[in-house]
């Protein structure tokens, strides 16, 4: 026996999404039909409005519902700072810091031979037009500290010193909370590399 | 800064399934983003379809698109037997097993004084009513081999068993391709205590 036509479309749908399994599949198919009929209709129409509401900044390449986006347009933010980062979410991760205020500028992946990403593949070229147009002083490049994302760091960077332009990197090192006998190598050594005067 | 409206409203629609809380509800919320645009109409589509074109059977109130559903309907099973269960998840497993060809009555839950659930909030006053009305020879208790499921288990038995019907519940033991090492005392003295002759 199968399960009866709408649920089992409703699971094949809910597999489609990542880390979602057959088995959480059908959980989750299960659990729609016992939440309020409003709700249900409320998640249908979230996931439609996400899709068709939703566009990328112009300018900057972040996800936003408006264009150029609310950090684009906000006129109390620093427009002399780019802080390059890989994912919109990053971005979100970036705010939730409360301690930049300055433009960003989304690149929607890294550097990946492996995955047969190269810089073309990325939002570069508006960046760096981003760089000629705009009073930019420094760019921040906050690419995640993985071989890619410093592939990436490293490639933006050679690309952009030769102006003149002020260009850093995200420091790296133990994260705070961690722990020193549980940090690997690489991490204990850049944190090392970083030290600074107290 | 604020997730835009739209995907801060998936996220929310997101959080209210089970297990998901907010990380993954942003990282499938993201994923939404970048799903093609047929896909996420069809999985709104097939939330709300499944929301509003399922129903329980009137006689076994197994989840169902059409009523009666297909497996009281199927003239092919044997009409003699019905199995108890607690959801009906649990008639999917009974079915995959492809060993069981009788009815089916799921209860939806299992008595649990702690949860405020008891007999009366249970399809059992239907069960007791198909015993009368059908001609059925054994009942097999398949409801979860916990305290509640244990406990509605003999319940029902207690009620049915002066009709002088057959009552049977399904075996406890070791699972197949388990360890030994590993099985807890009471599912280990459980497997001794269902011994069987070679």
């Amino acid at each position: 026996m199968h399960y009866p036509e709408p649920i089992a479309k409703l699971i094949e749908g809910f597999m489609k999404l990542p880390g979602i399994g057959p088995k959480t599949a059908s959980r989750l198919a299960f659990f729609v039909l016992s939440m309020k009929e409003d709700d249900v209709l409320d998640l249908a129409k979230a996931l439609v409005n996400a899709k068709r509401g939703l566009t990328y900044c112009s300018a900057c390449h972040n996800i936003t519902d408006i264009d150029p986006c609310r950090i684009c347009q906000d006129k109390g933010r620093d427009r002399s700072v780019i802080c390059v980062v890989q994912d919109p979410k990053d971005v979100i991760a970036m705010e939730r810091t409360k301690e930049y205020a300055g433009l960003y500028h989304v690149l929607h992946g890294a550097i990946s031979p492996m995955d047969g990403v190269g810089p073309e593949d990325l939002t570069i070229t508006d960046l760096i037009k981003r760089l000629e147009d705009e009073q930019i002083e420094e760019l921040i490049l906050a690419t995640n500290p993985t071989i890619e994302g410093e592939a990436t760091a490293m490639y933006i960077s050679r690309l952009v010193k030769p102006s003149g332009l002020r260009v850093t990197r995200i420091a790296h090192g133990l994260p705070v909370g961690g722990d020193l006998e549980y940090a690997d190598e690489v991490t204990l050594s850049k944190a090392l590399e970083g030290r600074r005067e107290l």
